[in-house]
């Protein structure tokens, strides 16, 4: 796992050249861990850091400010009502101007099945909140790549960022313009594709052995996945229902499916 | 469990006698499956059922309606505008004036002991998003009551009602105000008390045979579960955590415990 991290991270940081980083938007980056973990991540070009002068003070605070200087990124002092202007959520008194998300787009599938890799793929989820609280657990159950489609889903908005706990700056996430064909690819280079599926018809999840390499694609929170992104699945499994309420939310649902994963390598790897 | 769940609606309909809802507070219940799951259950008194003139016709939409002419709630039709002035979220259309969400009081904690059933306590859930997602598992998992303090935490508001998709609705919840001691009540009546934790110093949940009667614990968003909480829990339990992020986020650690319950209860009635 240690050495396929380190491979990650020099993807990230062979697609995130000086040439890509010319002009890319600048975004702001709040909430105290989102933009503690975009510092120790070091994976974006960083502006500048605002600190609201009312922010209270605090190991987390000194840390954020002594990484933002070893990242040559000036410190400006503001007003409490000037930081709530520029960021639209909780800001916690900071926020980091730093350039978007840095997507890899240079990765080998076939390398990373034969690595028994864990893939997330999300198809059409837009609820910010959700998406970045299931990569939140993506980053701690270890996934390897997340995949988002292009259109029609929450790209990693400053808000995800944060609700993910600034786990996504840890992440290597990849957009695809065609979610189904890149599922289709994934299975030809040895992978495994499940999908989180409400219906009746799905397999039980708890009795089905998921195990690496595999991809997990979760759906979105209103209509589940998509007709030809379900047909790419070998498997649909789903969790039991014992309310009246049919389906669960969709980062919740996910969440559980990426447990069960690292719950079932484990036991195949104690077999 | 079904015996169980009559009891449970026989609780709930004393509890909202006629004499208690005179002078309830209205609310604006929104989003079609939070205002038809209300309908649903019936626990509410309905005042008046708000349709955007423009809202897409469906059988949702049918269900909802002719539930609220049952349920004697006249029916009006507004503009879009009207609504979004009305209703803060996404309404989807509908609005449901109802009185407040009727919180059960009248339960028995020894008999619910007995009946070897699974409560769920939440200790300052301040984020209506999250405890709606909780609430929302929760009810999938067959939870026969919920506990919420009364001071600094979320109470059950329509945003709740809404991130939850209704499932609340069908819920047994009541307010405590001094949780800590609420918990040593419960462990008195014969439930075992398990809090959900971020410490290392925990045991690993999945390792961990959880079996009803059981309290599980949640702890809030922040700073997990209070000292005073913590020391009534007869045992702590964590996740593997694999990543550069220390915590999940608190309704999907949450969930993945109720779900590790119903796994576990499986399990044993299948020795």
């Amino acid at each position: 796992m240690r050495t396929h991290r380190q491979e990650r991270s020099g993807a990230a940081r062979n697609s995130d050249s000086s040439r890509r980083r010319t002009g890319e938007p600048i975004e702001r980056l709040y909430g105290r861990n989102a933009v503690l973990e975009s510092l120790i991540a070091g994976r974006r070009r960083f502006v500048r850091l605002l600190v609201a002068e009312s922010a209270t003070a605090g190991q987390r605070l000194a840390d954020i400010e002594s990484l933002a200087t070893s990242h040559g990124a000036p410190i400006e002092r503001v007003t409490r009502s000037v930081l709530d202007t520029l960021v639209k959520g909780h800001s916690q008194g900071v926020a980091l101007e730093a350039y978007s998300y840095p997507y890899v787009s240079d990765y080998d599938l076939h390398a990373l099945a034969q690595a028994r890799s864990v893939v997330l793929a999300l198809d059409g989820l837009v609820d910010p909140q959700n998406v970045g609280s299931l990569l939140r657990t993506a980053e701690a159950t270890g996934v390897s790549l997340v995949v988002i489609p292009t259109d029609r889903a929450a790209q990693v908005t400053p808000a995800v960022v944060n609700a993910s706990s600034g786990a996504v700056e840890h992440l290597n996430i990849a957009t695809v313009t065609n979610l189904a064909r890149w599922l289709g690819r994934a299975r030809d280079s040895g992978y495994w594709v499940v999908g989180m599926a409400g219906d009746e018809s799905a397999d039980p999840l708890f009795d089905t052995r998921m195990t690496p390499p595999i991809v997990l694609v979760v759906g979105s929170e209103g209509g589940g996945m998509r007709r030809l992104v379900r047909e790419q699945c070998d498997l649909l499994v789903s969790l039991p229902m014992m309310g009246r309420v049919t389906s669960l939310n969709a980062s919740v649902a996910g969440s559980i499916g990426l447990y069960e994963i690292r719950r079932d390598t484990d036991d195949s790897l104690n077999e």
